[in-house]
Formats: structure tokens, C-alpha cells, sequence
């Protein structure tokens, strides 16, 4: 239902995340490098192949001139998340800038930079709007974030009132 | 199926383009002003209710520190579409960076500054993928903005091959 | 008095300095994580009755999107001061601009990126101006800071004058 | 109990909306023009005696390389709101920057570029912290904010409601 | 022997500099519309075929997510030249990264925000290294250019001259 | 056929990758250290040179304020190439500003930040125009750039594929 | 003694403020159209000799990739003011980082955006440390600045209590 | 005759390379920390003082909100050379922006981020200009500057030249 791909290999150090925020939810998801500029074919028969392949999202991973996520939606009618990949140089801001800034006509979808763990809760959240049951899945996954930031609030505080108790002790 | 919200009416100049876009595509859409910042109540309310309410996308606007598209995705497990409304200084940019740079586990999908339009036809994608009349709209959308681009195409070639011959005419 | 919120635990290597000069400056504070995303209701809750708790200024750090700071401005009449924290990327710019760029009726004082113990100084001087022991001891806590400087500086001026005599000597 | 100062007569037309919400909100306060860098010595004079005036918080704007929040702050204990007033370049990023990134030690309360009616609102909560009164009119403002959106809303829902109308009858 | 296209017709009031300086220099250009996100079918068979017909340097202008120059650079060995053209926001700074920051392999030969005219003489340049005539005329051009900066350098220092002689006249 | 200049010598650990392409591209190049501050008379005299001799594509790599490919290209009619190098502070942002934004009249051909790779590339790709067998060379770069994404495609397909049934055979 | 140099006569409208104030302070001065792009040789032969020509501080004033500051420094010894001039796009950041991000070895002494004023100043500055006559004057020159500003600063002053009876009053 | 002062004596880390090349260059200078916010009357009393002690140029640097340079520009009428000092982050660029974006009146001769060797030569420049000897010394420098250059160029030619040498071989 979700296919994830990004322009280079080196990418997936980023976009793994994406694959597995979709594997913990229980959604299905491909995987594949296409490149706007080194595979542009590829990437043409991709995009117009996606919707009758079955796929209802694509999340789309690039970096600097980052034009595939851009590309891929102008030849698809499904949504296109983009996800800006930093660089060596200018952390990502221009990445961001090439995904994010589309013409009228033809939109991305874009998370913030580095966020492809964002991609695949968004992509879930596309699809759970139509499947009551990945809704489910998606409101105890908020559920869980939000004990899991209790837990860490409340060991903050010991943590904190233990150092006071401690400089009182000293 | 669509909620828009804008966190001030003067934001409506710019989101009404994702209404205008929606009403073309046959897409049904309602307004409203929610402001995170001014009537947080009412954002909690609104975000809290939109999915038993019936409501598959929701589009949020706002400008400067821009919280109101983050905190309604942060109560609700609908996607939302946030739009980066640009004030009177910076030229958007803060407002682009405080809606895209969202934390890991509640996504924004970004759009342009100032791109409502294109968030009208991402929520139509997004309701598209389940929706095979409305994927068909859709492609004959895109048709026709290539479509269009060729007339245009057509009309520059046709002027500068004018103004050629008229210079050499001259 | 004060009340030490954050976003995430991982923003506590940040904002310890906050605490740290509170207790320097002998200002009871508390400390929290609070997420604008991830609990929403805690922060809602926690925003609401501060003021009846008996806080009288609320410190915030969040990065990124950073939403925590004005959320918390829009449910509450106390001063806020936010803390901007640096992420990985951007080197905090875009924390900043979520935190500052408030729009008209809900401002928040913003500190610099990473700013913590500016945050909690600046607490303290809000309070000192109604009390005015504490106003004795920011003085002294400013006389203090003067006189650290004279001292680097007469070291730095014996360094460097040591060193040219050593060059000369040579 | 405020005092509002200026690098700029020519600031005046960003700072006087500090000095109206406060005179909206009960608050007394003075205006003056105070540049750090053409009169030096009349800021430290200030700086130095505004305490003992009976000041309770300066509100300080600046354009540019922006020193006056900085350096008034540097000779007073009591807390300084700093003003970044946008000059014809730059949109009040210089503005932002030079009053904001203040070093440890002498803290700056920020607000956002050209953002004097928000400065006045800060200065009122600090004080509206330990007085009732005050607090009690904060309240009030605050709900008469979330009337105004919400009346603004209603007229917008009004205004897109009968656009539809308006078209379906045409 | 040159193409100079554009990703939209609003984009001619910037390129039709590129073609007017192409005209002056006596090298023949073509002008087309080809956008990359809206007619991408046309993209791809422009590029492909661009060789094969003759034409030797490529001009693609594009703004906001600029794609074009660096899609069309990928589906052809010609040098491509990309001129950012600057939209209504962000000054042309997000078309300039969008465009210059290409992958290793796939080079953008980039000129300066808006900088259509330099566009055309660049590939000039480029093709005046194979014919000496054109060289002939790039080497007039900059003495003209040489020439023009002496006059109004003339004419300045006139104009201060008497500027001085009128006021000590007066 | 190309020369490739810099600044200082400590710009060739980016500036290799130029001359590494164009040898593997089969294209003769020469190397030197240029410095448009520090050897201005060199510069002249290289600039004014270059055609004479041969050189029918120039590179040019500097950082910070880098005036070395613009002042080349006012002294030569042979296309420039400019490498924006990027030094220890701003990620090469003032590099790149520094090339692109030449005025009119002298153009540079800007590559991306830190770009020698594709510095070279461009410069065989001006060259391929008029020589037909380097055209060739430049038709099987690309398609090897293909076959190398492809095959790490099939890599990272297989990676993750194994992994999910690692992860099912726990 | 001063000779103000600028790339473009365009960059008049900015660079007049220069020779107005050294006017004012009866420091002598020369004007010239200097392009290091267009006049190259002249910008050379300008440099080289200025220092026996008497000059003992050049103001170089230019735009964009601005060069011509910094390769008037790279061939005379003499101090080299700087003074970024704004142009259409980038409100002259690009200007800025163009002049001041000089490698170590050739200083120019940068004035903000746009500040020919200043750099007059600055000049005035340099010579008055040998002139104590020019130091005499830049003395009354400063205490004219502060009266001035405390001109203003009463006026202001008497403007807002006026308001403020007009407002009782009425 | 040149004082070099800094904010922190975390500063002269950078700040050293001013004394370095001004002993390099045989000019006599003394250093001390003076900080604009932490011993504002010691910057008062060091900035009024400068003149009559025979000091002839200033060297400050300081980073973030940077007010040193500025704030002693306004309080003496000798040339000030700013140094932006980088700090962790934001690379420098709020210093760069808090020194150079001065007002009308009070200039700040800026260098590079972290340029402190060009303050000292820009120092010395200033001085050369009313020193002949000194004047020797510098021109003496800048052919140092270019013999250095020209034998790195020698150095990295060999090295190629061995290169291909060494790959031919083998």
C-alpha cells in the first residue's frame, strides 16, 4: 500500500525509519531506489505505474536538489510525501526548500527534514482515514507516545528531586 | 470530508485558493477560523471532534510561529495538510519552519509557502487513492493543466516568432 | 515560583542551567517535561492552573517546531520565557522562529538558542522587581560576573605579556 | 512602573502600540529615546538610575545591530523586553539576531520582529503577576481576544456560506 | 544551436533576456515552454532529443522547486544552463538551491538569480571556444561592455564635478 | 582543452575530483594555484592567456568571499566554471553567493557546493558538443551511472527482504 | 585623500552618502566608476596607483558577487572600505558576504548594507588619528549626533504627553 | 598604538591572530578583555580613554549578540575594527550581523568571521598610510603572501604531474 523510495542507497540510513514506523503499525510497504537524475526512466515508469500496481502512497526520500519527490507527483495522482534528506552541507535547507516549494498544480506532501519515521505516521494516517482498524492502531500508538513522555517526566523529577535531596545531604 | 482552518480570517486572501480547488474537484469542504494561540478551547475542541465528526483531511493555515497545523495534529489521528501563511516580514520562512520541523511521532505534510491551492488538490489525492471517480477527476485535472501549459507553449513560440519576423520586417 | 517545563527529557542537558542558576540565585523552582505534541492534555492542564498553583513565571524549552512555549503563553496570564533548543540540524534557527515570532496578543520571552540560564536570570529579575532581596542578590550576582571578567582579563594581559617576554628571552 | 525606549525617533511608528496596550491594560509608563550608539551616556544614566526610579521593566526597541536592549540590560537588574524593529533591509533578521543571542549572564526578553504590542502585553504579565487587579484585567483581555476570532470566524463561515449560495443561484 | 526553455510562460518576462543577448551575439535559439511538473511527458522527449537535433547548449529557466534544468541535464549529454528565476517569496533564493545543488554526475551550469542574459552569453561562451567568429564577437562584446562602463564613469564624475562647482557657485 | 585553477592549495582536496573525472572522461586538463587576492598579476595574466593557448573550458574552485572565477571570467571569453569551495564556517553559502551572483555581462557557470566532480563533468559535456566521440564517452558515463544505482537498488531490495524474513524467522 | 570608487554609476544613488558626509567633515575626495568585471584593467591600474597618487583611504562600493573591494585590497596596501550595495534580490546578502569573507592576508574594512554614510565616517576616522584638527571636528561631528538624537527624544517625549491630554481631553 | 580587546577570554583563541601579524608586522599593540555587558564601565572608561592614551586603531571581537565594537565606536572617534567571533552556533552569523548592520553615524570596520588576522593587517594598513617604513613593511608582506602562493602552485603542479606519472607507470 505505501512504497518507499529514495534517490540514492545511502539514503536508507534515513529512510529506514519510515519502513519501520509502517512494519510497527502493520501496514505494508515496498522499498526502492530510484533516482530522478541517474535512473530517470525508472523513475517515470514508477510513477506511472504506482496507482494500478495497488500502491495508495508513496513516500519519496531525496537530498540537495532534491527533485524526485517533486517528479514522481507530477506523473502519479496519488499522494506524495517527501522527505528532505541532509546533506553534508547546509543541513538539509536546501533539500527542504527543492521538496517543499512545488508550482500550484502539483503538491508534496513534505516532512521535516531528516523525518521519515513522519513519513510512514503520515502515510498510516492517509490510509487509516478509510480503515477503521489501522485508525485504531494509530490512536494507541498516540496513546503510547504519550506514556512513554510520562514515564520520562516522571524519572526526570526523581532525577531532579534525588540531586536536590543529594546537595541538601552533602 | 475536508475541514479548512486558519488561525486568523486574514490568512483567509491565501486559503481560500484550497476551497476554490476543492469546490472544482467536487471535493465537499468546510471553513473555519481556529486560532492555537487566541481560542486554544476551541482548537482542542475541534481537533478532538473532527474524525467522529466525519472528517477525512484537515487543511491548516497560519503565519509566524505557526503552531495551530502541529498541535491540531497533535490531538487528532486524521492527516493534516498544513499551510505556511507568510506575514509581512521573512517571507514565510518561519512560518515554513514551524510547521514542517514537527517532532518524530506527529507529522504535518507540508506544503508551500503559501500554497493553499496545492493543499486543496493534496487533500483530493489523499481522498482520490480510495475514491476511483474522484482519481479519475483527478487525472483529468492534470490533463488539463498540460493541456493548458501547451496552449501557453503555443503562444509564446507564436510571439516570438512574431516579434522576430516583425524585427526583420522593420 | 517557577516552573522549569520542556518538550522532550533529552532537552534536560539543555535546560538544567536553568535550574542551576535559580538555585544559584535561591528561587524555588519545579521541574517537567510537558509536550505540546505528544501530551497535549498534560499541557493544557499544566498551562491552565499554573497560576493558581502559585507559579509566577513559566520557563519553556522546546526545539524544532517548538509550539511548547506559545501553547502554553495562549492558556495562561504569566510570563512565559522560552528556550530555544538547538536539534540536530539548523542549528536551532528554526526553534527560534517557532518560539518568537508570536503573533500580536500572546507574546513570549524569548531567550538566546540554547539560552537556559539567561531563561532562569531573567525569572529571577522578573521577581526581583517585587522583592527586594532577591534584587540585592542579582546585584551581587552582576558584581560577581564583573569581577570573574577582571580576573580573566588580568590573566589573559600576564599571558600575553609573559609570552613576549619568553619570545624576547629567546 | 514601564518604561519604553527607543534607539530611533523613527521607531516610534513600531513602538507605539507597546505604549497603547498598556495604556489599554491600565499601565502606567513613560517613552523616551534613548540610542545606545549617539547617546551613550544618556543610556547609562538611564540604565543605571531606572531602577531606582521605581521602574519595574523596560521595554527597549532597536534596529539593525541592535545594542540598546542589550546594553541596558547589561546595567540594570531589572528585566528588559527587547523590541527587533525591521529597518528597509534584512526584514529584522539583523534586528532579531543582534538583540536575542545575548551572552550568559545578561538576558534579553525577545519578542518578535516589530512585535511592540506583544512587548507591552509582556510587561503587563510580568506585572500582572503580583497584582491581582492587573491579572484579573490580563484575564479579561485574553477572553475579549477569543471573542474577537470568534466573531471573525462566524463572519467568515457567513462569507463563504453565502459565496455558495451566491454561486448556486447564479 | 541554443534552446532556451522555461517551466512556465510567466517566466519569458525574465527569459527573454537570454534570447535578446543570443540575438545581439548573432546565435540562432529556439524558445519553448516545457514544464517539468506539468507537461512531464514533453520534458522527457525534449531532452532526449535535444542532441539529435542539433542543438548544442540547453537554457532552462525555473523558480520555487526548480526542477527543469536538472531533470532535462539528466536526459541529456548536452551542458545545460540553469538561470533561477525568483518568484514572489524568498527572493528566488529556494529556485537558486533547487537548481545549483545537483548530485555528482548530473552538472547544472548555474548563473545568477534572474540572470537570463548572462544565460545567453554563456552559452555563447561556450560555443564561440569552437567558433572563432563568435570569438571575434564576445571579445567586441566585452569591449563594448568596457567601453560603456568608461562613459558613464565620464559622465559620473561630470556630474560630482559640477555638483561642486554649483554648490560652491550658489 | 581545460584548466583547472584555485585559489589555494588547500583547495585541492575538493578541486580533484575535477581532474579525476576528466581523466576518467579521456579530456587533457592542467592544474594550478591561482589566487585571485594573493597572485593578482598571475590571474591577469593567466585569464588573458588561457585562449591563446588552447584552453577552451576554464574551472575555477574558491571559498569565502571567492572572486576568483568572476574576475577569470572578466578577463577571458572562454566559459569559466566556478567551484564554490566551502570553508570552515557557513557551509560554502557565502562561496556560492559569492560565484553565482555575477552581474550581467560576465557570467559563470556555478556548480554546487563543493561540485568539482560535476565541474568536470560540464566541462566534458561543452566539449562532447563539438566531438562526437567524447559525446559517446558521455552517453556510456551516464548509462554506467544507471547500471551502478540499479544495481544498489537490487542491493537494498535484497538488504531489506532478508531483513523482514530475519525479523519473521525470530 | 579619500577616493570613492563603485562598480556601477547605479550605485551612486547608494555611494553619494560617502562623498556628502567627507563634505561635511572637509575631507577632500575623488569619485570613480571602477568595474572589476567590465574595467578590469582599470580596476588594476586604479589599485596599483593609488598609494603614490597620495590616496591614503579607498571607499569601494558594489553589488552581487561583489569583487571590486576586495581586488582593490589584493593590489595596494592602503586600508579598503567596503560597502555592500543592495541590489534587487537578497537585500544585499549576497553583497555583504561577498566583501567581508576575505581570506586571511587581505583585509577590507566592511560597513553594513547600503552604509555609504558610514564608510565616509570610517574614513574620516582613519585620517583624524593623524589629523588632529579632523579629530577636533569628529569630536563636534559626534556631540552634534547626540544632540540631535536628543532633539528628537524631546520632542517624542512632548508628542506623547500631548497625545495623551488630546486623548483626556477628549 | 593598536589596542586589540575582546568580550571573553574564551575570544582569544581567534583573537590572537591579530597580535600575532601586528608583531609579525612590527607594529606595537596591547590586549585586554573588555565586555560590553559583564564590565560595561570598564568599556566606557576604555572607549573615552583610547585617544589620549595614543591609541590609534581598535581591534574588538566578540560573538552572538556582539555589541563590543559598536558600543566602543560610539564612545571615541578612532577607527574600530570589528571581529566577528564565531560561536557553537549559528556559525558566526549572528555575530557577523550584530557588528556590521551599524547606524548612521557609528561606523565598524568589519572583517571576516573569525578574520582577527585581517583586523591586524587592516590595522596596519591604516597606520601604513601615515607610516612609509610601514608602508615597506606591507608591501614587503603582500610579496611574501604571493612568493608563498606561487610555491604551493609549483608544489601542487609537481605533485599532479607525479600523479599521472606514477598512474602512467604502473
Amino acid at each position: 500500500q505505501v512504497s518507499i523510495i529514495m534517490g540514492s542507497d545511502s539514503d536508507w540510513r534515513v529512510m529506514e525509519a519510515a519502513k519501520a514506523v509502517l512494519d510497527e503499525l502493520g501496514v505494508a510497504s515496498e522499498v526502492d531506489v530510484v533516482s530522478a537524475h541517474r535512473t530517470p526512466q525508472k523513475m517515470v515508469d514508477f510513477a506511472r505505474g504506482a496507482a494500478d500496481r495497488g500502491v495508495r502512497v508513496i513516500i519519496a526520500g531525496a537530498g540537495g536538489a532534491a527533485h524526485l519527490p517533486g517528479m514522481v507527483a507530477s506523473m502519479t495522482r496519488l499522494p506524495v510525501i517527501g522527505v528532505p534528506v541532509p546533506l553534508e552541507k547546509l543541513d538539509g535547507l536546501d533539500s527542504l526548500l527543492s521538496i517543499v516549494q512545488m508550482p500550484a498544480g502539483i503538491p508534496v506532501a513534505t516532512v521535516s527534514i531528516g523525518g521519515a519515521r513522519n513519513a510512514g505516521i503520515l502515510a498510516a494516517r492517509m490510509l487509516g482515514a478509510f480503515d477503521a482498524e489501522l485508525g485504531t492502531r494509530l490512536d494507541a500508538f498516540a496513546a503510547e507516545l504519550e506514556r512513554q513522555v510520562d514515564g520520562k517526566a516522571q524519572a526526570l523529577r526523581e532525577r531532579v528531586a534525588t540531586g536536590e535531596r543529594a546537595e541538601t545531604g552533602a
